[in-house]
């Protein structure tokens, strides 16, 4: 059975990854592809390496007829995004890849996003999409929030040291470090090439960033307490790929064996030996994740790394795994594409 | 039905990128992968991006048991090629990889190789890889000579302008920048990234670069008269892409002609609408190659540049495309990737 | 002496670039920094490479005291440029970073801008600025009009082959490569890293680029006849760095002769001995122009290669060395940095 | 007074990137460099991007006649230092820009390089080269022991707040990100561009890095008893630029009046307002040093990064300071370069 699916904010880069990732997919049909501000315009002139493709030419959304979607995803704009989805059939599934309702609690949204939500009812009904620790519930929900990217890579380091309480919980240092793709497709100066190339730095210092909203939440319903890490993320000269180093207080072994339990029967989750380190080369452009872990020389200290594609595996890739699982899918269907390297 | 498939040199950048496009055929399995230099370790090892597949270890190519074998790759360097190669079963389905015999012409290669051909024999046997071209005698060839990965994308530039006479063949400039990955994973010091990135130049100048043979072989055959270009790569501080700029005198509508009519049913060969130009962002990873004309000021002059991913469509991509003539699947099976972007 | 200097623009990169290399510069004492956009900002913030330096805040153009100055660079955007200029005080020195005054015949003005120029008095009086060219004249000059730094290194490529009438005029093709600083800071799609990084293509193909005025303008005086050459420029993943590739016919010897013969005294272009060729890794960051010439293998054929860096030699460094000339200084202060490699 | 200068080890980087800033020397004379390896080569041929200088032409290390050499700069590989310095005239003054006498300790010394070391009674006499902090002893040394790249970085952001004891000795994170070129020019896979771009990675996990000895030397020392850090550096696709990252437990505002007041009379080192981040962009190719303090979220805890380049103020730049001082001259002649960017 082939599932027909409506993609809005086809124009940005999560859009354009989700097309390229179902391409692959046999049981998968585009049939509406939403961009308002370039609508009438077809995907060969906004994206010319999907010219290939058979696609639909971008239209308005409102000009989508959604009876004939089986899911749609919203690679929308924070804030745009939960204007919209209020405003579609309250029946079709839709997997949001914004920021918009990743935190289920309104009051935690204003604070991190800086206005108050416009379709708190609907914060509460969403799933949150980090398929690895909500598969059932993906299943059975009609609206799921695709994490942060970040977020989803920090998680991916600290959720089972958490929940099998193997480190400290008030001495968590993630340090992250991001390639510009994660920034989408907006023209602001410091994404120029001449600006990033040959630079990189910090940005958001002192927990300042968004995602630490979704840290806060999930870390703290996992530990049943209050966990507030220290994060820090770098903007680095690539394109693709996340690298969280993450700091932790426990033993080491205790450490890998954690992650090792946690991710055992994942199919993209993959724990390398004890003491090799991930490299974003070896992801790019794949859903998989690489998981290491090293033992620090200062005893009971262990750093845990992680890499993975923030725009597969960070985002569209993630969308497409839980969208698979909504429909009743296999999840990896059509997520199987080995890293392109080099 | 399952081809059994094996891989020798499989630790270069194009055994990795065949491995990468097979992992998502349907009907090939890979029983078997040399590599003499790094035989007894594992692909996780080699190449940690492929750790997610159920792949065999790497082992000596006398270890192989060939009689299991439907068709092998051959990804050797030059020279080593042939003298293996004339080592293997004659009756085994042979896709080469190497320059060892794309040339026909025994004196021709040593001009350009240096040394004398040690299998004269089958360089009369092979067939020229270049899919669009060759395409029934590659399916029913045993050893089939995949093309230079400039020679390639020169080739879609200027094979049906020559054919179709509407250049001048006595002035046609092809100007071409690649990326660094067509060099493989030697260890020469300019390969390195602190010489190559920020560092663009012009090599082989004046005629000097051996995919030059190929030119001269193919294009005299066309023409059927004796055509010598002018050929000047040059390399550019990127992994993967193949830009070839063409320099032709003829009327620009005609040469467009040309162009679209010899790939109007290619499904990996895209002539863009007149005036555009090709990007390698827009094919990076890809079996696709895009190819644009443009009107020069000066009347009876065009310019017509191809992009292509030189580790896909330029090398291990079309080997694939080759591979499956040979097996009698459909040739576009495995390949129909879209490019990674960004 | 010291020279009291303004810049006007200073907010870009070649004004960010004038001001590095007159940091160094015994005799030149910057007093005022014009940036309408950014007026009120000190450099720190804008460009926090030179927070070291000691400069003035930047201001509104109208709040200098011009009566001060003794020599204004003018690094504006095309068409503001003439308009300021012309409001200056008209005993002022300038040396113009824009295209505004490239050209003499304000109908080419018009062909290749677009509008009508609105300081047509100031377009005769202005001094071409390609220094090895004009050097007497500049020297002279209280108007002097940068070139185009693609138009500067197709011209050291060029000029002394027409001039010494060792090349056909009616089949030159230059095919030329730049690094993206060469398109300003300003906020397009195209020059974002996500989107130029791994992706390199031909722009403004088959005669419409702009600096082809100045090829037009300058080869046709030289050679007393219309010349027209053509020109395709690539854009390359690299920040820095112009690399001009020109096809010509004549006798390599002579082309050889010709260049080392105009170059044999110059302080900043070095003919490369016979054979080799150029890297922009050579030049990055300096005021050199390297030139390599090679022999074809088709007789009478040869490929001229000239590098240099767009911002230094190409806009800054040029407007620098012509300064020197205009102030009655050595052509050279300030400008002997070695490049920087890696 | 021009000092007469020598060095070995030319054909590196860090030896090309002396000669860049000797280069633009008042008072520097190269007589002399020695690169047993291309000995007979001229510097135009080892490193083209320096060939408008006047040097000597590259020669065996024995056949330098050191009596006529002020100041003697080594820069070769770690342990031939030991075995060439050791061999050179006892009253000849050195910087010397390897690991061999960074360490006080023969058997740290051991526990870090794996070796004994040969000349022992020297690694007494040298002095450790972090200007900032040896200044005196500098001064009045005959062997200078530069600092590794990373070393360096890491000891800005922490040696004020040890000896000001602000900060919780033992908890202390460096996370830090460098450049490829810090890895010198040896033929290594990791090192290639195909494998480094679009590529970041951790290595040396755990507390296993050799700049560890110089941090634990320093730290320790300083502080009066055993401080031992966490570190971790990584490998990030750019040629130039460390940027280190500190995790440190005490209040912010303390910290930053620590380096504030460390800083203030340092002409290279600058430190940011409070909350602004530095960038490996607005250092390279000069001799600065910015760092950022930012506060976090957590009470008590501050994040210090800090910016250079690791050719030069990380090591050659370094060097000349060095030397500047062991000749008494101003130790910023030659090294008021401003950054390059973009």
């Amino acid at each position: 059975m082939t599932h027909k699916i409506a993609i809005l904010g086809a124009s940005g880069y999560t859009g354009a990854e989700l097309i390229r990732l179902i391409a692959t997919h046999p049981n998968m049909d585009i049939i509406a592809l939403g961009a308002n501000s370039k609508a009438g315009q077809s995907m060969a002139q906004v994206f010319p390496h999907l010219r290939h493709l058979d696609l639909p030419d971008l239209v308005k959304i409102e000009d989508i007829d959604f009876t004939k979607v089986d899911l749609c995803f919203c690679a929308l704009p924070h804030k745009t995004s939960q204007e919209v989805i209020s405003a579609l059939p309250h029946d079709l599934r839709i997997v949001d890849l914004s920021a918009d309702f990743r935190l289920r609690d309104p009051e935690a949204y204003e604070t991190w996003y800086g206005n108050p939500h416009s379709a708190v009812e609907m914060q509460g009904e969403a799933v949150y999409g980090l398929t690895e620790f909500y598969r059932e519930a993906i299943a059975k929900a009609r609206l799921v929030a695709g994490t942060g990217c970040n977020a989803a890579t920090g998680q991916y380091v600290l959720r089972p040291l958490i929940a099998d309480g193997v480190i400290d919980l008030d001495d968590i240092i993630l340090d992250l470090k991001c390639g510009v793709s994660g920034a989408g497709r907006s023209l602001k100066e410091n994404l120029l090439h001449a600006e990033l190339s040959e630079g990189y730095h910090a940005y958001a210092l002192g927990g300042t960033h968004r995602h630490l909203g979704e840290f806060d939440q999930e870390f703290s319903a996992i530990a049943g307490r209050e966990v507030k890490i220290q994060f820090t993320p770098h903007l680095i000269p690539a394109n693709r790929g996340i690298l969280a180093t993450g700091y932790v207080k426990g033993d080491p072994d205790a450490v890998y064996a954690s992650l090792q339990n946690a991710y055992a029967d994942e199919p993209f989750i993959e724990v390398l030996p004890m003491g090799e380190a991930p490299s974003t080369r070896h992801i790019r452009g794949s859903n998989f994740c690489h998981i290491g872990v090293s033992r620090d020389r200062i005893e009971g200290r262990a750093i845990v790394v992680a890499a993975l594609d923030n725009l597969t595996k960070g985002s569209s890739g993630q969308a497409l795994q839980n969208a698979n699982l909504m429909l009743g899918e296999d999840e990896t269907v059509g997520l199987m594409l080995a890293p392109v390297f080099p």
